[in-house]
């Protein structure tokens, strides 16, 4: 059972596994690459994964076999078991409980060579759905404190399988950073009264530099104090807390927006590897009135010094204002 | 000038470089490779840095020659600028101020081929020394309140000159996790009247098993809630919260954990790229009772997900227990 360690000093929690007995030189990831051209994501293949957990597919498929556009599936290298109790125990200053939680691959398509962003949009939609799907879920079992949403593109963003995917990780805490958005959002309620994200989508608007674009219900755009180059934040303009309370009526836009961005990364800046993530409300405590739900695109075109993980400092070379305008004025090819 | 801009959600600042006019293909880093041969950092080359602030150098050299043991001068190519006011502006939400700093290089020794952890101990504790001086010397500039030392090894973990040294940033404000790690020290102080890395240090020589090794004056363990595998810190056994305060008398120990630990992963895991960073009290306030200076090496095995940093929580296959151990048993050669 692999554990959930408390840092001690800061407010951190990480999952160690305790797979013992590799030599030094294995510790390279969870999974393993794609090898002799075999992947267990393709039609015909859906026996080499776990069951299916959800699958959009005709009426007349059965489970687990081919037909689908998206699936769902437990990872079979979890970095979490599903079984068990917290079992939280203290170790003199230190705290740990156990490793309980769900770790699922979100299969895109059927299509292996098509990465998300050239899906047309209603394939999109149809992950938004799945992540929502799942997420009404798994907030049903008490254990969980929140979900993850998350996708890695590319060897270098940490994908170890090519076929386009994303994952979930449903966690009895709640991320630090995500901790950290909830105190500064509602350090800003609590004196305004007012969403510091609607507040910050009033005012990007007002100027427009950092816009990338927005339709009826979303915006792009390349946060003020960014991290990363060409970090993109996708938000509804609505006031909306938790993605999966949102209205499905909502995700075919939300899925545009998606399809656009990632297009526009990909043309601007050569296909670069990416991650995204989901950022929604904890379910537990009432988020509802100052947290405001969002994906948060993350470029990898340089490599990150680490003294930026040891420090939580960071040097981006790109302003927001130069990256919003590069990625507004990428000609967008017309859909196939 | 590069701008200092803060997260309006996050207490997080980062360096916005406002260099314009690159094409997206060229924001790769700060400083160019080695090109052709030749290294700025050699001997012969001193007039290809900018003149050196610090040198440990015999009585009868001339600055900005050969001759010198550690060579400390500012980046040609700094991430801030040592000039101006700080000039703290709000935009509506937002708040920046200048990108005043400074950055400076440490040129660990004139050997191009040898690494920091092949230096003789005494070459170790002159960089040591190089760090203390220079801090002790810009803390008199009352616009800082941190400076960070860090060492990128390796270009995964962000090195872009081969040639061994160290960098070294002068902020005028706190790096988020170091601010993180005040408030926790601080809350176990206000709570025990104990400083929790003493209380760390305390509990880990008693169980033993993250333990890697002692000297007199210092220990290195791997820390119980590691974000990265094989991550090592080393601190002093006796209470100290600022490096740069610390007696001379103990640098020639500090020299020799840090060899010790750099060689061992070296070994163990095959002259992986690594990272350290340096934690020591900020200028400002008073944080004598509880903080304590340490060093957090991070060698870089995994390919890092980027969803880690797009949320702080990580996934560390490595328990800290078993990479203890390895580091414990690595059979260190005898000293050339």
């Amino acid at each position: 059972m692999p554990d959930l360690r408390k840092d001690p000093i800061v407010d951190r929690w990480v999952i160690i596994s305790t797979e013992r007995g590799k030599r030094p030189q294995d510790y390279s990831g969870v999974a393993p690459k794609n090898s002799g051209g075999f992947c267990p994501f393709c039609y015909g293949n859906e026996a080499k994964t776990p069951p299916e957990v959800y699958c959009l597919r005709p009426k007349d498929t059965s489970p687990d076999s081919p037909g689908w556009r998206v699936r769902v599936v437990p990872n079979k290298f979890p970095a979490l078991k599903i079984e068990g109790d917290l079992d939280r125990v203290g170790e003199g200053l230190f705290d740990k409980m156990n490793g309980v939680g769900a770790h699922e691959v979100i299969i895109e398509s059927p299509d292996h060579e098509k990465p998300l962003e050239l899906l047309p949009v209603s394939g999109i939609e149809d992950c938004l759905r799945a992540y929502q799907q799942r997420m009404l879920d798994l907030k049903k079992d008490t254990r969980f404190r929140y979900i993850l949403i998350f996708k890695n593109h590319g060897e270098a963003a940490g994908a170890t399988l090519e076929h386009s995917h994303s994952q979930l990780i449903a966690l009895p805490i709640v991320p630090e950073l995500i901790s950290e958005e909830i105190a500064g959002a509602r350090r800003h309620f609590n004196y305004k009264e007012r969403c510091i994200f609607c507040d910050i989508i009033a005012q990007e608007r007002g100027s427009a530099e950092r816009v990338v674009l927005e339709n009826d219900s979303f915006i792009a755009l390349c946060p003020y104090a960014p991290r990363f180059p060409f970090e993109t934040w996708i938000l509804p303009k609505y006031h909306s807390s938790n993605f999966e309370m949102d209205a499905n009526g909502h995700f075919g836009l939300a899925a545009d927006i998606l399809k656009q961005v990632l297009m526009r990364i990909k043309i601007a800046l050569d296909s670069p590897p990416y991650n995204f993530a989901l950022h929604s409300a904890p379910f537990q405590g009432d988020h509802g009135a100052y947290f405001h739900w969002h994906i948060e695109v993350m470029p990898k075109i340089t490599k990150m010094a680490g003294f930026e993980q040891g420090t939580g400092f960071y040097i981006n070379p790109v302003p927001p204002e130069e990256a919003a305008e590069i990625l507004r004025s990428v000609p967008i090819p017309p859909e196939e």
